[in-house]
């Protein structure tokens, strides 16, 4: 199957086509622009570079949510407007599964950790697992992403009580918190895997789509995991 | 500081720009096109994507060896002609260490195949190890990367007797031949890590430059490990 995904929950705008086994291409980018600017001219450069038909498509993975609320809106509303002009299916994707599908093969832990300011993380914590006979590892949610305050997350991996690594740009910003808090074994991975990829979202998509984890274009919609600004703010005016 | 890594080794052509602990831009093909056609448009897009100013580059990080004749040619031409016009230094990063760099974190051994043709692969066996108290993981060459038999380097991990992961397009090619030798658990990775990408390249980089491993754009030559064909049939003449 040919699937091209997306990822724009964070920072980083980022697109992949994959075949099979094949990355065709992958373009990421971390930079001060705006997903707006980003994404559909990065998509239009890859397809270009790999004489892209797109009518060869079987699905669109997009990483759906969490993350911030913009750059959801702009990796969902791509993926549903080629989804509804090419009649493709949107295969759903986890953004923190996502992020920790980077460290494929550790025997570690895995802890993403996405800013999600008012002093909460999006966050979970994940192992790779082998089947017997598999010839590859599956990723594990030990803890479902969600969003709680950083110290919730590092006191269940010290009752956890096995070694860590960390990514993702709450890294950054917490970095020093981490290290007072954590008490079990830790490190952060490396700037080569260290935030999202659209090859990541493309990986797992392919697992959800043969799972027959799909939805249309028009059902789709991201995952906040957290009420808006302007939701929230309706609600406290209304209490 | 701030690394500019190039990647036409094998099939893949891959650049990437790295700052720091931030991967600002990446891009990566395996498609059916010359890394002619490819290798500078996609330098070329990437720099006006990021706004790179080349003057505020520090080194050049290259995929120096082993890998396609032509493929190391074209990368390491570039990353000269670069380096000489910006007055910057080369890194040689040995391709098949930044192959398994893509496997980061993990506890298995890593054994990277790139199909080197006459029957032999271009391979290495490693390993990621931490010192203790700090913060990440260095990869560790338990056999250096070299041009082998297939049946020699499994040989090899069914001596050592760990589990092994295996990546590269030399698993396509001897997929079957391997799960027929191989007496040790194993698996392969997926294709979101299972192929050349500048960012392993540029990771492996910046470590080398910051131990002083670096050249100037004319010493640079890329490292073939076997000798060319025409080079071959020359010897085979004069014999």
């Amino acid at each position: 199957m040919k699937i091209l995904a997306l990822d724009s929950s964070g920072l980083v705008a980022s697109v992949a086509v994959m075949e099979n086994d094949n990355l065709i291409a992958e373009y990421t980018m971390n930079y001060k622009k705006t997903h707006s600017q980003t994404l559909l001219p990065m998509l239009d450069e890859v397809k270009k570079m790999i004489e892209l038909d797109l009518s060869t498509l079987d699905a669109i993975a997009v990483a759906a949510g969490p993350g911030s609320f913009t750059g959801l809106r702009i990796g969902s509303a791509t993926a549903k407007g080629l989804g509804l002009a090419l009649n493709l299916p949107i295969v759903p994707v986890k953004t923190v599964d996502a992020l920790a599908y980077n460290l494929y093969g550790t025997d570690k832990l895995v802890c993403p950790l996405m800013d999600a300011r008012r002093n909460q993380v999006y966050t979970g914590i994940y192992s790779f697992a082998k089947q017997e006979n598999a010839s590859d590892y599956q990723l594990e949610e030990i803890l479902p992403q969600c969003a709680v305050e950083l110290q919730e997350i590092i006191e269940k991996l010290n009752t956890l009580g096995k070694e860590v690594i960390f990514l993702g740009d709450g890294v950054t910003v917490y970095k020093e918190k981490i290290e007072e808090l954590i008490k079990v074994p830790y490190s952060f991975a490396p700037a080569s895997c260290n935030r999202q990829r659209a090859a990541c979202v493309a990986a797992l998509g392919e697992e959800l789509f043969a799972a027959g984890k799909i939805q249309t274009a028009a059902e789709h919609e991201p995952d906040y995991l957290r009420l808006s600004q302007a939701e929230r703010e309706r609600l406290e005016k209304q209490c």
